[in-house]
This record gives structure tokens, C-alpha cells and sequence, in this order.
């Protein structure tokens, strides 16, 4: 069932999914998807759990070439149909039930925790100053990307991944997300 | 009946906001309501037309206090929940409406447009490079605020304020957004 509704968010937009589309597509009966995911809104939550937190933590031993590479593969990820479409159903979703939200923020923050490594191997590498959030510069990166995506309702074209790894690059060396004596925050 | 949605929106979420709601607060029938609007969703969306467009594009001489006080404000008003409401309502409604979709992004592409202001300015100052694109200097501004408050679904801090400006200045003086012999793209 799962499987059917990717396959569906690959053709159509999200406001297009119907639970009678799924039940078409799947083979599952309506009443049955509607009895365990009781929404649209639940079956593409459901997906986040399964296909959301697939990417890798790149790890090339140069600070700029792992932020180029890490945006490069969100800019890949959101520009797939299919993965807007479930980004836009989870926000819908979100602002429609709180504890969505709660999951849908989770999600991101584990993300974005897993991909500190980053940051934390460049201060290491003393390519940016001690005492940088490593989070604030992985936030900063994934910003300008969820915009497009969000706000715009456009594509990430590699003038936005360039320009999004150029400015994060250039804030982390000059000690933007640097925090004195708070490094938790 | 905006109005009363509006206060409704300052108590609770968006996701309690509903037709019946609305009627009793607005002292509007809900038939009424239905038949003008349809949906909260669409209630909504006549809210950003009449409210979305009220900040003021600052012109201080400085750059960096002008990047300040628009990120200030920003914060400001994403900071009231019922903005915040208002927005997450917004993208709700586009993902399940193409029309609506088109109407969040041509407002927010409106809104940007007003405040290239800034950075066209600063250019005329010599305070960052000539050929700067001034689309994506308010773009690198804006996208770190709305992270937050969509994805990260948390409020916008004196912190992350500061960071914002600082990560957009540095990285529009150094020329990031610099764009040779394409300035419209």
C-alpha cells in the first residue's frame, strides 16, 4: 500500500491522492486502508517513517566538498515528484493535527543531528572555528533548500545549491555559528 | 468575519479552526460562511491578501541595519501565533490546491520584490558587489526564518536572528550573490 502511494505521488500532486486512488492502485480495499491509516494525511506520514531518512552523511574529508554534497543529495531528494509531495502532505497534515507536527519535527531533527558529523569533522580539521553549532550550520544549509521548496514552490537548481553552499561555507569559516560558553543552545 | 477568524487564530491552532467556530464567534451563519468561502482553508487564504502584506522595507543607509531591522521584523511577525497559524493554514490549503498554490507563491514572491530594496541600495552604496542578484540576497535572509518556524516548528529567537544577518551579510559582501552577465535569471 505504501508502495502504491509513492507510486501515485510520482504522477499527481498531493491534493490529487484520494483513499479510492490508493485503494484502486494498491488492491487494498478502501475500508481497510481507511480503518489503518484513516486519511491521506496518515499514509503519507506513514511513508516518512519508512523512506525519510535515507541519506547519507557524506564524509570526504574536505568541508566544503561534504556541504556540496550533502545539498547536492537534498536537492535531489526534494526534487523527485514524489518526495515534494510528501514533504507538502506532512506540512498539511501537520497543521491539521499537533501530534503530526510533533512527528514531523522530530523527523527533521534527528536528520539534521545525524548530519552534524559535518561540522563537527571540520572543527576537528580546524577548517572552522571551535565552539561552531553544528546544528545552526546544517540548519543553514537545509534553509534556502525547504524555501524553494516551501515558500517558492519551485525546483532546487544548481545555482541554488552553489550559492547555498558558498554563503553556509563562507558563515561557518568567519565564525557566524559560533557559540561562547553555550555550545548546547 | 476575517477579524473573527483572526482572533481565533490567535488562541488556538489552525488546526482547531473551524466553519462552526468561526460562525460563532463572527455572528455570521455558517451557511453563509460556507457559501462565501467554502473552507477554513479558503478563509485563510483571503486572510493573507488582506493582512499578508504589511512590512515596511527599511532604508536606514546601512546595510547590515537594514538586513537587521527587516529580520526583526519577520521574526515579529511570524512570532504571533496567529501569523504563524495563518502560514502553516496557507501551505495546508496549497498542498491540496493548485489555485491556492499559486496565490502563496505569487504573494511571497510579491513580498520579496518590495524588499530587494535593500540589497539593490547597498549595491549603489558599494557596500556589496556590483551584479549582486537582489532576489537571492532576500531569499538567503527569509529561508532561515521560515526553517523554523515550518520545519523545525519552533519560534524565531534573538539568536537565530542574529546568525540570519550575519550569515546573509557576510556572505553578500564576499559576493556569493553575484551573478556574471545574467542579472535576471
Amino acid at each position: 500500500m505504501l508502495a502504491a502511494a509513492y507510486e501515485e505521488l510520482d504522477r499527481d500532486s498531493f491534493a490529487a491522492l484520494t483513499l479510492d486512488r490508493l485503494a484502486r492502485r494498491s488492491g487494498v480495499h478502501v475500508s481497510t486502508i481507511r480503518r489503518r491509516w484513516r486519511t491521506v494525511e496518515g499514509v503519507v506520514v506513514e511513508l516518512l517513517a519508512e523512506r525519510g531518512s535515507t541519506l547519507p552523511t557524506p564524509d570526504t574529508g574536505d568541508f566544503r566538498r561534504d556541504l556540496t554534497q550533502l545539498t547536492q543529495a537534498i536537492a535531489d531528494f526534494n526534487n523527485a515528484l514524489r518526495n515534494r509531495n510528501v514533504l507538502q502532505g506532512l506540512l498539511a497534515a501537520a497543521a491539521h493535527d499537533p501530534r503530526v507536527e510533533e512527528i514531523v519535527r522530530a523527523a527533521f531533527v534527528r536528520r539534521i543531528e545525524e548530519v552534524t558529523l559535518i561540522a563537527r569533522q571540520a572543527v576537528e580539521r580546524g577548517e572552522i572555528p571551535e565552539d561552531t553549532d553544528p546544528r545552526e550550520v546544517i540548519a543553514a544549509l537545509a534553509a534556502p533548500l525547504y524555501y524553494r521548496v516551501l515558500i517558492l514552490r519551485g525546483s532546487i537548481d544548481e545555482r541554488l545549491v552553489h550559492t547555498t553552499v558558498e554563503a553556509t561555507y563562507q558563515a561557518a569559516r568567519s565564525g557566524v555559528f559560533v557559540r561562547k560558553g553555550d555550545r548546547e543552545g
